[in-house]
């Protein structure tokens, strides 16, 4: 698996994967850093975490480009990409580089958010994109003190997201302060901690992912078909 | 007060204000919609809340320059910009039509949204505005079946970040479920609960914006000083 950090404004996937340090070249390539048996590669690891890219459209589509056609992914079964908020540069220009690729929308269970998400998985559809299913994050807390669930944001928006968009709702995610932790420290809770709630939701999540998509592996090849 | 809306693809501030409907044009201008006092613009009141602004870095700096100079604001104390998140487009615009503006660097209190409220704050000043302070949202929560405070984000993202900016923190806002649901409703919690300690700290956050903004209301205008 593989990690593009398409957020080049806002990037923080370095942190959170803790995969901190500086690419090597090679052969007029740039290796991806690994963390976790992931591959990663972000705007982070070409300036400090403290510098501001202040870049315009046109810098942020040649970054996308360089990300996608310079570095030595390999041969990875799933290569995710972070997009950044918003239906702006970064996703129109991933979009025209790998269309048909999927979607996966994430959005908290408030309204708010959910019109915001359900925007984006329709400008996928517009772009050529897949919407692929619906994945809502802090969905719910449960209070260390008492063991009481409470609904912080709401609920509802991540099924109604994926009604919009006619597609699964493929995990909702509960809020734990083990897994905003983990972030920080860069190991995640599937990790750190592989039986909290929130890491039983995140896999459920890969695996639906797994599951939507159409493989080749253990297929025989159509060659002769036509 | 008016409220400028500059997150184009990610505008929900008519909703969470209840601002919701079409602005009326007059002598050229386009009248801003008015809720709770608040005079309010938003990409959101010229597309239905379902259609994605699918635009390039260009039609952004358009959209703006039309917010601030095609809309009848007329005499208002403050003009407050939401922007979105990153340090792109829409901001680099706004800073060129509006320099030497006030930001107010939003952040959380975990170490991963600080760095990135950071370096925006940071573009702030290499770009010709001027960051005033630090406003921590969803500081702590705190249980309603218990009342144990449990701090989800972590503790000292506000502080750290208004240090490296150099700036006061202006308000720590806890994370309050009327809050939210008071955004989704159309009605703020200022409006809605004043008492709530997330009221109490936004009131703060305004009060700490009105002391440090210049202002020369009551100061005899000084057209004699040279």
């Amino acid at each position: 698996v593989g990690v593009l950090d398409a957020d080049v404004w806002g990037f923080s996937v370095p942190r959170m994967l803790g995969a901190l340090g500086k690419p090597v070249g090679f052969n007029d390539m740039i290796l991806p850093l690994e963390a976790h048996g992931v591959k990663v590669i972000s705007m982070g690891h070409f300036v400090p975490e403290e510098t501001p890219v202040i870049w315009r459209g046109p810098m942020l589509h040649k970054a996308i480009q360089q990300f996608l056609g310079d570095v030595w992914w390999g041969d990875v079964d799933f290569l995710l990409c972070d997009l950044p908020p918003g239906t702006g540069d970064v996703s129109i220009s991933l979009a025209s580089f790998i269309p048909g690729a999927s979607m996966l929308v994430v959005t908290t269970p408030q309204d708010a958010a959910r019109k915001v998400a359900e925007r984006a998985g329709k400008m996928a559809e517009r772009t050529n994109l897949r919407p692929l299913g619906v994945i809502e994050n802090m969905s719910w807390f449960i209070c260390p003190h008492c063991g009481e669930r409470e609904h912080i944001f709401g609920e509802g928006g991540g099924r109604e997201a994926a009604e919009t968009l006619g597609v699964p709702l493929m995990a909702q995610v509960p809020l734990v302060p083990a897994l905003r932790a983990g972030g920080d420290e860069g190991v995640p809770i599937v990790v750190s901690d592989p039986d909290s709630p929130a890491a039983v939701a995140l896999n459920e999540a890969a695996e639906a992912v797994v599951r939507a998509t159409k493989s080749k592996v253990g297929k025989p090849l159509q060659l002769m078909a036509r």
